[in-house]
């Protein structure tokens, strides 16, 4: 079976291989798919946003999710089936949340912190070792979920909930959620919510970021635009996005996560 | 059938992990190795120099490039077949000619764009997802390159074009082509031109950089210069370059890709 | 059988994907593990730390490691089998010697230098790819290790021998040997040197770093203080650290490998 990893344990570091060499002691025979390390340290919430992107593009299998802040304190851990029967693994601090809703919910989840699957002693500041790598490893071998942990009820588990966009007056107010390689800056506005925003194809688009104004265009891809032009567009998982052909809209418009933005059709 | 990646996407996104996922859902018997994702971004001349230097090392199979800054434009996208039967697939930016030109040339070649084993609905921006990696695991399970696209013609095809060095009046003008990890700079003088350049083993060489003149050496390896001295030397994928043994070449002779250099044997 | 690769080629360069396809080349059937590619460059010392920290968790098969300042001089090159049975291959700068240490000491050793394994030929600077891939990968297959190269007697090779902490007048002098990606920093004492250092859990810590005094606490974890607040406590390795809850240790302490602490139970 296939394990996939997501953590924020960084590309320099030991811990995800690690991960690696435990999951691998433990099942052979899996495969295991590292999504990313790269999610910022300590950030639930980019976490549960680039596990919910990347996982309908994943086989079905097990899917372990490491951001982890609060390691070493009460928080629970947590090893749950989604409706379409992916295992997800990970802290109970909202990181698989947008995950299993993209996935068809909650139908079981247990509480992994004395799971017989994890490596004893139980270090305090490494559970990707000691707990969410094994008891992910031991589903992958086939486990039964209901004897890996302590069965809790979905209505329990801490979720992440993403700001929601408005519209008023005919302007878009929304925030940057993320910044991606290139410079690109995704919305919290998804496919669904576009046809409130008034954008139409191919028309002008006012944006108004860091206390600037800057003309942009909302277009279908970077070369509807001239190079070094803003364009808005969807993204390659449908959110709204501000890029600029050919160069960093990150830089251009002085972006980051949470940075508040508002959208004028003209 | 083995599957190797390489992409400008960087150690932090998810973009790889994702085409992994692509892959795996395709063709799960495949292995897949990433030579780098470590290609500047947007540099297809320095993803087409790596590819074409890693490649005689990777086991023949599927050889995945992209570094894609043209994505969502009319550029098209190819599969190809080389001489000694590698299997290629990447944007037709040149990306993949100078691996082409290692492995025996293009014995046939096809258009992916509308390639039936895409992921649709296309994105306009993730390429890589929706049409790379899927045609890539489609040949990697046995899939027919003639039917994966549209026939071409290998001459129709973008290639790259290296700077020629130069010899006049017993200096050598070159260019640097890449900086590696340690700071060394591979130039491009590759092992067959070498006796042109009137450059002999265990000889001085000046170095004329950054409107700076430095002392080195011609040999074979570091350890025929002090710590901290110059050297030029023939790299490891026989290009001449220079490197400061223990030191960093990039950093003291103000290198970086482009940058001329001349050389003269004293 | 499982192949482990730690080096510090980076996460930017294609030198491991090289080893990687070299790997496979040779070894189709094996499994590679990538450790960590981020150990500093040149840093054997930070290399041997890391592997002997990774080995108790990786299944037994063949441990690559490369950190190789020396490529290219005299220096020899070693396979070699520990006590239990692990095979460890790498430069002769004792990269290898505290993971040895740590798997029941040496009990074979071949100078791999002229290896019949070798790929040649063998360059002078990446000897990654023409000499420790392929005799690990040759290994990984079976190969006998006598037949892999010279037989050495194990006092001849080179060994790193971290710092030892000193406790005098009720103070313990002790030095960072590595920073991790959260910025905590560990030091040079083990668990079992705990006793002698009169720390006692609960209890307060004074640390004496860069020429300032911070008020810390002894703890088993990040929790047990509050954010911002340092701490210190036994890491996953069972090293003492120190360590913000939430914070960045290294920044707001000023520390990085090698600096020195003193630590008063107060």
């Amino acid at each position: 079976m296939i394990v996939t990893l997501l953590t924020d344990y960084g590309s320099e570091s030991e811990f995800a291989g690690v991960c690696h060499g435990v999951i691998r002691n433990i099942a052979p025979d899996s495969d295991i798919v590292d999504i990313t390390h790269g999610i910022p340290k300590y950030d639930a919430r980019q976490g549960a946003i680039v596990l919910s992107h990347a996982i309908p593009y994943m086989p079905v299998g097990v899917h372990l999710a490491i951001v982890d802040p609060q390691v070493g304190t009460e928080r629970r851990a947590l090893a749950l089936r989604t409706g379409d029967e992916r295992l997800l693994v990970g802290p109970d601090n909202g990181v698989l949340s947008l995950a299993w809703a993209e996935c068809g919910g909650v139908s079981e989840v247990v509480d992994i912190g004395r799971s017989p699957h994890r490596l004893e002693p139980v270090s305090a500041t490494f559970h990707g070792r000691d707990l969410f790598a094994p008891v992910a490893a031991a589903l992958a071998t086939g486990a039964e979920l209901r004897n890996a942990g302590d069965a809790l009820g979905a209505e329990e588990l801490a979720t992440i909930e993403l700001p929601v966009p408005r519209v008023e007056g005919g302007v878009l107010s929304a925030c940057v959620l993320s910044i991606d390689r290139y410079g690109n800056a995704a919305l919290n506005v998804r496919h669904d919510q576009l046809p409130e925003t008034g954008l139409t194809l191919g028309s002008g688009v006012e944006i108004e970021a860091s206390g600037e104004r800057f003309d942009a265009k909302f277009a279908l891809t970077f070369a509807d635009v001239k190079t070094g032009e803003v364009i808005v567009y969807e993204d390659a998982y449908r959110s709204l996005a501000i890029a600029i052909n050919r160069g960093d809209a990150s830089f251009a418009l002085r972006l980051e996560p949470d940075s508040e933005v508002r959208l004028r059709p003209n």
